[in-house]
C-alpha cells in the first residue's frame, strides 16, 4: 500500500479543520477523545489525534481535502459497535464521526424508499418507518446504538437476513466522499440500474476503506403484521441442523432461523437467571415466521414445527403472543453479553453453506479442544453464519500462543467446507491476517488495486481489511 | 484506455487456439461465423476474426492467455439476445461463445442454491428448478434463448424484478477468468459474506468488460403456487401511474406491474390480430399477484383492483385461470415484436423513481414530437423502468441527424427526474455516449480505472460501456 508513512495532525491542520467545522466540531481534549478510541472489538484502544464532527457532506469533503493535502489518515466512525475493529483509528490521525449527520431526510411512501444520513441509529429509522406501515428488516444485534452508515460500511446482517437479506440488499444508492474530497453519487431511488459498474455494491461492506458515506437510499418493504416464534430443543447438533434444511425443504421462508448450542444456551440461561426447560439440550433451534396473513404464518409455523419433530426435536414451544415471543428471543439475545461475562474471548464470524453447520461446529470444537480452549457457538443457522466465541480457558502465555494458531485452523476448516472468514462482522483490523485463508492472492490483489483507485495515498482507514 | 491498438488474429494465434480447443472448437469460416456477428441490437453487424467454443474454465483460461500474449481483443457472447450490443465483436478479434458450457452443475435443495455454467438457457434452468419445487424468478423477455451467463453480464431484469429483484439479487458467487487468464472465485453457496470487497456484485452487470464468467452460484426460492393477473385500462396516463403508487401504498407486493401506453397497446393488439376491450385506453396497467396461499393472493389482487378503481380505471379484468392469464400477458409480451414490425426504431431503457413515470413519458413524447418522431412507451412501471421505443417516422437524413439529439434530450430529462440511462438493457456499444448524462466524470473515471485493474491492456470487450 503506497503512502503508509503518514504525517501527524499539526496545529496547522487543526486550524484548518476548525475553520471548516467551528470549535465545537473539532475535539482534541483527551477525555472527549477517549470514547472514540475503541469500539466493541475486544479490548483494543487506539487514541485518535483529533476527532471531527461534520454536519454536512460539504464539511466531509473539506475534511478529506485537508487530510489528503497533509497526508493524514482518516478513520470514519458511526455507532462504534463494530466487532472487527473497523472504526479503530489504529494509526491515530483524524477520527471522523458521523453522529451529527443523523437526519432522516425522507421516507418516500410512493417509491417505498428511505433517504438518510449515515448517523441515524438503525432502530430509530426502523421505528420511523414502521409508523407509516413500512419495514426496514436488517437488524444487527446492536440496532439500538449502531447507525445506518456503519451498517452500510460493514454490510451488517442480523437474524432477519435469512428471509430479507442483509444491508446491501436494501441499499439502492449512495452519496460518498473519496479520499481527495470528491463527492460521488451512485444509484438513487431506483429499483433497477445497470448504468455502469455497480459502485453502490462495491462501497457497501468496504469498511470505510474506499469512501465515506454521506447519504444512503434504502429500499423499504410493506410491514408484515403477523408473527410466530418457535423454540425446539434437540439432543444432538446434527438433528437440529437437519431440522434447518428440513424446514427450508418444506418451502417455508423463516424470518429467523437461529441455532444455540448447549454451551451458549447454558451461559444465556445463567445470565437470564431463570428456569428454562431442557437446559441440557445439545442445541436449541429458534424459528420465526412472519407475513401478511395469519393463515400463512400459522401454516409456516406448523411446517417448521413438523420439520423439527420429524428431525427428532425433544419438544417444540410455540409462542403466539408478544411476551412469550420476547421470552424465547431473550435466550438468543442474551448470549452475547453472557459470553462476554465469562472471561476474555475472541469472536469469530464463520459462514458456510448452511448444511455444513454440524461439520463446522464439530470441527471448531475439536480444534479448540486441542489447544485447551472452549468455543461457544451460536448464530444464524439459516444462512450458515455461526459466531464462534473462543473463551480464554488457559493462562495468558498459552492464550497468546494458542489463539492465532487455533483461529487459523478454524478458518482453514471453514474454507474446506466452502465457507468464508466473515459472514457479517467484517474483516477490519482483527481478521485481516486470516483473509488470505479464504481469498486467493489474485482476488486480494484486485481488491487492493481497487482501493488504490478510490484512495491513492492510502489515507482512508489504513491498516484495515488487508495485511 | 491503454492498448487500444490491437493485433489481428494471425495463423499462429489460430494454431494455438486449435491446440487448446481442437478443430471443432475454433470457427473461422464465414458462414458459421456470421451468426456471431450480431445480437438483438438494432441492425449492427461486426464480424469476428475467429469464434472459439470452450467447454471448460481451463480452456477459457488458455484462450485468455493466448489473447493476452498476442494482444488480441476478446468479446464474450452468451445467448446473443442483448439489446445494447454487449456481445458485438466491434473490433473483430476473438469471439468467445460460452454455449457449450451449458451444464447445470447442481441444484442443491438443502442450501437452496443452483450452480451453473454460463451457457445454460435461462428458461431451461427455471424449468429444472421448478421440477423440484423451487423458483428462479429473473425472467428477461428473451428467457427462452438468453443464457444465465449473459443475464449475469447484463444484470438482466424482467417483469418479476419488482417483487423478487434482478439477476444480481440471486448471484451469490462467481468463478471468472481475468484478461490475463487468471481464475478468480468469489462468494459461494453463502447467504452472507463480508470477506473483502464485493467482487461478485462488481462483476454482475459489467458486460464482459472485467472478466469472463465460467460458473455461477444462484440463490433459489421456494415456488409460490398461487397467481392472479389483472388488467386495467385508464383514460389517462396519470391515473394509471397513480394506481401504481396506490397499489404499493396498500402494502401489496405485485409480482409484476407493467404499464402499456396507448401506442404500445394498439400496435400489440394489431399484432395479436384480435378484438380487445378498451383499445383506445390511454394506458393499460397489468398487475400480477403471486404467493403461498390463495387467500393472500386473492387479497392482494383485490387490493390492486381497488387501487385501480380508486385511481379512476375504466374497468378491471381479473384472470384467475391459466388461459386467461396468458391472454392478458399476451398483450404485454407481443409489444416488442409488434414495435419491431412498424419500422426501424431505437429502444431506450430509461429508469426513474416510479412515481415520476408520468413526467418521464410526457417529456419523452414531447421531445420526440419536436423532432417529428414517435415514441412508444411500455415496461416495468413497478420499478420505474420504461422502455421508450423511438420509431423512425422521418426520412433517413432527418433520422440520422435528429436521433442522437432526441436521445440526448430524453436522457437529460430522465436525469432531471433522478433517473439513469439504463434499467436493465445495459450500456454496451450503443448507449456509451449517453452514460455521461447520468454518471459524473469522477464516477466514470473510477469505473475506467477499476477496469484497468481487471484488464490492464483493454482486451476484454473493447469499445463497450465507456467512450
Amino acid at each position: 500500500m503506497p503512502g503508509m508513512e503518514f504525517n501527524r495532525v499539526t496545529d496547522g491542520v487543526l486550524k484548518k479543520l476548525t475553520d471548516v467545522l467551528g470549535p465545537d466540531g473539532v475535539v482534541t481534549d483527551e477525555e472527549t477523545l477517549t470514547p472514540f478510541a475503541s469500539d466493541y472489538t475486544e479490548d483494543l484502544v487506539f487514541m485518535p489525534e483529533v476527532a471531527v464532527l461534520p454536519r454536512t457532506a460539504e464539511q466531509v469533503q473539506a475534511i478529506m481535502r485537508i487530510a489528503f493535502e497533509h497526508h493524514v489518515p482518516v478513520t470514519a466512525r458511526a455507532g462504534g459497535t463494530g466487532l472487527s475493529g473497523g472504526a479503530l483509528p489504529v494509526l491515530g490521525g483524524i477520527l471522523l464521526s458521523c453522529h451529527r449527520m443523523n437526519a432522516i431526510v425522507e421516507i418516500d411512501r410512493s417509491n417505498l424508499m428511505g433517504v438518510v444520513e449515515p448517523g441515524v441509529i438503525t432502530q430509530v429509522f426502523q421505528e420511523e418507518v414502521e409508523k407509516v406501515g413500512l419495514y426496514y428488516p436488517p437488524d444487527p444485534a446492536s440496532r439500538g446504538s449502531c447507525t445506518l452508515g456503519g451498517n452500510v460500511a460493514e454490510n451488517a446482517g442480523g437474524p432477519r437476513a435469512v428471509k430479507y437479506g442483509v444491508t446491501k440488499d436494501f441499499v439502492m444508492g449512495l452519496e460518498a466522499v473519496l479520499a481527495d474530497g470528491s463527492l460521488i453519487k451512485t444509484g438513487g431511488k431506483l429499483y433497477k440500474d445497470v448504468s455502469g459498474y455497480n459502485l453502490t455494491q462495491l462501497l457497501v461492506g468496504s469498511e470505510g476503506t474506499l469512501a465515506i458515506t454521506t447519504k444512503i437510499f434504502f429500499k423499504l418493504l410493506p410491514w408484515p403484521p403477523f408473527r410466530k416464534v418457535l423454540l425446539a430443543p434437540f439432543d444432538s447438533l446434527d438433528k437440529a441442523a437437519i431440522a434447518v434444511t428440513a424446514a427450508f425443504s418444506k418451502g417455508v421462508q423463516p424470518s429467523a432461523c437461529e441455532l444455540i448450542e448447549r454451551d451458549a444456551a447454558q451461559c444465556a440461561i445463567k445470565q437470564l437467571g431463570k428456569e428454562w426447560p431442557h437446559p441440557d439440550a445439545a442445541a436449541h433451534l429458534l424459528l420465526e415466521a412472519d407475513g401478511f396473513t395469519e393463515e400463512r404464518v400459522d401454516a409456516e409455523a406448523m411446517m417448521m414445527a413438523e420439520a423439527c419433530m420429524e428431525s427428532g426435536a425433544d419438544d417444540v414451544f410455540l409462542a403466539q403472543d408478544e411476551p412469550r415471543m420476547r421470552e424465547i428471543w431473550s435466550l438468543r439475545r442474551s448470549i452475547g453479553e453472557a459470553v462476554k461475562s465469562i472471561n476474555i474471548y475472541k469472536e469469530e464470524d464463520t459462514v458456510v453453506p448452511r448444511d455444513r453447520i454440524p461439520e463446522l461446529i464439530r470441527g471448531v470444537k475439536e480444534i479448540a479442544a486441542r489447544y485447551g480452549l472452549l468455543v461457544i457457538c451460536y448464530g444464524h443457522a439459516g444462512d450458515g453464519n455461526i459466531h464462534c466465541n473462543i473463551i480464554k480457558t488457559v493462562d495468558d502465555e498459552a492464550w497468546r500462543v494458542a489463539l492465532p494458531k487455533a483461529i487459523t485452523e478454524i478458518f482453514q476448516h471453514t474454507a474446506s467446507l466452502g465457507g468464508q472468514v466473515s459472514g457479517e462482522h467484517g474483516i477490519g483490523y482483527v481478521q485481516k491476517e486470516y483473509l488470505p485463508i479464504t481469498q486467493g492472492a489474485v482476488e486480494i490483489g484486485l481488491m487492493k488495486r481497487i482501493k488504490e483507485q478510490f484512495d491513492p495515498t492510502g489515507i482512508l482507514n489504513p491498516m484495515k481489511m488487508f495485511l
